[in-house]
């Protein structure tokens, strides 16, 4: 069963929420379980796709208290961290889905690469790199298209 | 929805497994979800009796894999964190079983308590404290039993 | 340089204050660095015992401020992480002494022992696990003799 | 007292690895603490740029012995959370000099000011996000000069 984290902010327009929802019902359909960090936003939004797809939304919170995470999640994990838990998120899952984004979601970005996790990107941080560095976010504009080209690559990598 | 801990031992004789799996059984009955740290022994026995019941079980690993957990999740979280995803697992739940038990059991035991949740125990660590501390764990034989006590005191405590 | 963790809790009597401040002391005479967690009570009477005696003490802070510890402390390291930072100062040090305490100190003695690391404590917790466990603890009265019974610990394990 | 941080990958070329030694020799000929990440490449030119200047150099380790920085730290601490000490560095910092560097570096180019630090870089990455983000960073060639900025932007922000 693949893990497929969906980061984003807290805060932000109407349009990266409808394709949060749009890649979180998507990653339900395909029996993926989705990881996010519990909140509000693109987090929130992804969570109402998985859960009204039948699927499976785990928050992996920053604060204190399980029952604090948005109202479609499946489970919550308080880890009580702040920003730390970024790299439990980008840990426990085997691909990530970047939608929009601020700072938290770029040092997701940012960790998930370092971590050797595959990241696709909708409308995300672009990255320009000491180096040349700075390519390997693939990125798309649909969200089946996001989510089937990672699909694509988790299966080439991880025997599911 | 109550998050119940079950901690206790990697290596463990056949009893204290015997326990695990009807306090897991027991937690899944009620309609809660068995919180662990996802390992063999203790954690092993209370996931199977969760999941065999029905039930679900979410392993809070120290490890980096979410496929490393045993296997009788129904999900896992991969902190990468060691030791100090003792303190995730005790954040995250509303309330403890402590069976058997090594030190990191007692590290469990330990912040549980200082976090303010109540902690059954079966067979597990006797604490005295300097200054008559060491009195919040309330002990039980019986899983069902103790299953019983904690839910009395979260259904006390919290507005489920 | 051996890295000594004095461990004990924010509120205590007078007593303890006394015994930690003369373990500071004698952990800095020795040229020993001290890492507590950085706040008051035993935290900060073991700095100032350290600081006077013109040695080091860092303080391994559950806050989010490196400025918010202890006025002892010569260097604080701000985790953000609440309790979980007891698993990085039990990570951090080559051996502990514990003085008095509440469920914190009870945390980072079980942490310390998983770990390997030697826990000499002073009127602190007696453990009584199952199985015959909570014998690693050597308890000391004498500041001086519990440093010294930790020193002669630490040079039989660890070439400094 | 300030405490700077000063990031950059493990592995990279002889130019930065010159650029990190006298950012760190200029952070401690101004009296301030170097905070890095412990290990090889800049963090370890940045530490003997300090050390050698008569500062002090913190290495807060993503491993778990203390003993197992680079060379020339004063101290450390030994985290034994891998990736997840990065939001230690940049919440124990006061601002960051971000030199060269790869993905690690970039997380904490992100935490530092999701969490509201300044960042001043040499030859790191460039970040352009969605909406326009992506303008916090100061550039500077000149390690002088990229400390002075930072030392100007923290005087008018922290009473030290």
């Amino acid at each position: 069963m693949y893990y497929i984290g969906v980061i984003g902010a807290r805060d932000c327009g109407r349009p990266p929420l409808q394709l949060a929802e749009e890649v979180g019902a998507e990653v339900a359909r395909r029996g993926a379980v989705l990881i996010c960090g519990g909140g509000s936003g693109v987090m929130e939004a992804a969570s109402r796709g998985a859960s009204n797809a039948g699927g499976t939304a785990i928050g992996i919170l920053s604060g204190d208290d399980h029952r604090s995470g948005n109202a479609f999640l499946t489970f919550a994990v308080a880890t009580g961290m702040g920003e730390a838990r970024n790299a439990i998120i980008t840990r426990t899952v085997d691909g990530v889905i970047a939608i929009d984004g601020e700072y938290g979601t770029l040092s997701e970005i940012a960790l998930a690469i370092k971590m050797g996790k595959p990241v696709v990107g909708i409308g995300t941080w672009k990255l320009s790199g000491p180096g040349g560095r700075g390519k390997e976010i693939i990125y798309r504009d649909d969200p089946a298209e996001a989510v089937e080209v990672l699909y694509k690559l988790l299966r080439e990598k991880i025997d599911d």
